[in-house]
This record gives C-alpha cells, sequence and structure tokens, in this order.
C-alpha cells in the first residue's frame, strides 16, 4: 500500500504519519509564566514562520494526550499565552537538543521545567515573560490570534516583536544572521532528531537568467 | 547589539532576520492546477503540519516580491487553491531539492513549472491534482481556511485528505513512516539547506521515571 486515506484512521495513527512525513520540523522552546510568576519551558515542533511582514509565527498546540497523565487538560503554554498575552519562542541547537526534550516531560501543572531543569533565565527587553539564556536566538511574541480546530486543538498565532541573538550569530551591520555560525536541530518522525551540518547552497536563478532548454 | 526591535525595519531587514532564525524548515513543493489545466509547481518555506486530528497543515504565502518581475501579484499557488479547493503537498529529498529549488525562479504566470522543468505529474487518488512522481511522500490537501494577515500576505490551512509514500517508505503494517529510510532536507537561512543524515535519538522521558535531580 502506498496510498493512505486519513479518514477512519485512529488519533495515533494520524499523529505517526502526519508527524512522520513532514521533516525537519524547527523547535520552538516555548517560555511563558504561570499565575505564580514561576516560568514554563515546553518544545514545540508545529512550528513555523508564517509571514515575514508582520512578523508572525503559527504553533499548533494539543491538549494533553493519553501518555500524560493529564489528559484532557489545556496545555500549560497555551494557558499561560492567553493569560498573559505573551511568550518567547527559544530556538533549539545541538547543545540546547537534550534539555528542550526533557522539557517535554509530563511535569505537574503549574510545576517549572526551568527550575527542574536549573535553566538560567534572562529578562526580555519588550515583554515581561523571560528567555532562556542558553537560546542561541529567541523571539519575543504577543498575542495575535488563535484558530480553534477542534476541542481540544488550537493553532495559535504571534506576533514577533523583538528578537535576542548570540552576539556571534548576527552581522550587526548587515543586520543578518549569520546561518554558518549557527547549529539548530530539527525533528523528524518520533525520537529523532537531525543536526544541519551537512549543507548545500542552492540559489534561486532569476527567469531571465535561465538557460534555454529550463524556459 | 544582541537585541533587535522589529517595528521600523524594512520588509527585507524583517524578511532577513526571521527566515535567518527559524530553522531547519520542512519544504513543502506545492502542485496545483492553473485555469487551463497545466500544473503550477512552487516551494515553501513558511510551511509545517498544525493538528494531527483533523490533520492540518499551515503555508504562508505572500505576494511576489521585487526581485520576481511580478510585484503585488497574487501567488499563482494561492490563486488555484482558492478556485479549485484543492491542491497537493509533495515533500522535498535530497534527490529533489535541485529541482525544487527551480520551481522558485519567477516563471511567468500560468507557465506550468513542471512543464518547463520535465516532471512526471501521477494522478492523485482523493483529489484532481497531480502529485510530483519524483516526490518520495506527498499530502493531498483540500483547503480548509485563510487568515489574511496583510494586503498581500496569508496564512493558508489545507486539511491532508490522503498521503502518498513511496511503497520503502512505509511500514504499512504498522502504518508507520520507516524515517530511517527517508532524506528530508530543511531550509535553512537564504540559499542554504541543509540534509539530515546526522541524527539522534532522544525519547522522552516520562515524569514518573525522572530521578530525583529532575524532579
Amino acid at each position: 500500500m502506498t496510498h493512505v486515506v486519513m479518514q477512519g484512521l485512529s488519533r495515533a495513527e494520524k499523529f505517526r504519519l502526519v508527524t512522520g512525513s513532514v521533516m525537519p520540523r524547527p523547535i520552538a522552546l516555548v517560555t511563558t509564566l504561570n499565575a505564580d510568576g514561576s516560568c514554563n519551558a515546553a518544545p514545540f515542533s508545529a512550528f513555523n514562520y508564517m509571514c515575514d511582514d508582520p512578523p508572525l509565527l503559527a504553533i499548533g498546540i494539543d491538549g494533553y494526550g493519553a501518555e500524560s497523565g493529564r489528559i484532557g487538560e489545556t496545555k500549560d503554554t497555551l494557558r499561560n499565552i492567553l493569560e498573559r498575552g505573551a511568550f518567547v519562542v527559544n530556538m533549539v541547537d545541538a547543545d540546547l537538543l537534550g534539555d528542550a526534550v526533557s522539557c517535554a516531560t509530563d511535569y505537574p501543572a503549574g510545576m517549572s521545567e526551568t527550575d527542574a531543569l536549573g535553566f538560567e533565565l534572562v529578562a526580555s527587553q519588550s515583554i515581561d515573560v523571560p528567555r532562556l539564556a542558553r537560546a542561541p536566538m529567541a523571539w519575543e511574541c504577543r498575542y495575535h490570534s488563535k484558530l480553534d480546530v477542534s476541542d481540544i486543538r488550537t493553532i495559535l498565532i504571534g506576533e514577533i516583536v523583538a528578537m535576542y541573538f548570540r552576539p556571534d550569530l548576527l552581522d550587526d551591520q548587515a543586520l543578518r544572521v549569520r546561518v554558518e555560525a549557527c547549529a539548530p536541530v530539527g525533528r523528524l518522525g518520533g525520537p529523532i532528531y537531525a543536526t544541519t551540518d551537512n549543507r548545500r547552497v542552492l540559489p534561486i536563478v532569476p527567469y531571465r537568467d535561465l538557460d534555454g532548454a529550463k524556459r
């Protein structure tokens, strides 16, 4: 069988097929503040930028699943974003990956992953939610809008209001990221992640410069 | 400078900073049908799945930019999706990458990239838009909804109704993707792409199994 129709599959089957077929996915390690002011950190790979102007990102956020011990509860991240209207997307590189995955553990509601894992926090510039000191880059974000796509699943849209860059990662004269100095990791299917050290450079050729065979 | 506020930047600066900081991005090589029945193919890296149940994806689609020679026009992909209500997301692996990038050339409106580049097309199962024979995996999608985020920029939500897998990539008994046989590539900043051959396996440890130091 090479064709699979989605209708009629179990949720677990849909999850496996969807997340096993869109790869590599960038990882947002999202920090938010709990009601008591402690910090929550959770990784999401249903995540990407959606627009550069205005600078918008999307994150797909599920309720807790059967494996969590907290089935049916709203994710702490979504609750906190809706309550405070702000969050930070911490980007994940090879150095941060292990601890980012540890943040996906089913800690009890309100328990701080950043406390449990010993993350150093740094105040943001434009919002009152901190970033992780170890994140190589981070986006300071405000809530923009959301689309509830089922009883327990939401597509969250955020606006990037400011960015932090580790100094070696930004050419601050050209306002250009030094991609050659970055080591982001992507999520593949299941517990599999990929580093990005094998690279190819492929510029887009304008139509006017194409050779005849491709016109 | 390590903090950059978005407000007041030019569009080009926002584009460079946003796309240079969220990496690696999966690549959707989207096929649609033009009004005359010819096939359009265009790559998008403002793309990811957003929900597994229902199985939804999001793609950020801009109007054509200054570099295109077609400034201000609606992207052929968006126009075609809105007219036909259907499209295919062809996944991009290392073998397909070069031709996927070539599809980003500013071909004149209505000109078929798949004709120009000699792609073999294969009929889909659930929709009337074809997939690319060389794509290792493909999602047959229907239009779900959209969010217009500026005069020329749209976040498109699609529903995956069926999937195609190259036979070696699917364990059809377990309904599980053989990630070890997949060679997806991700987009980094600018014209830089990364293969995914260096991998790490990091399962999430449940809270009940954590050692004391992380509780």
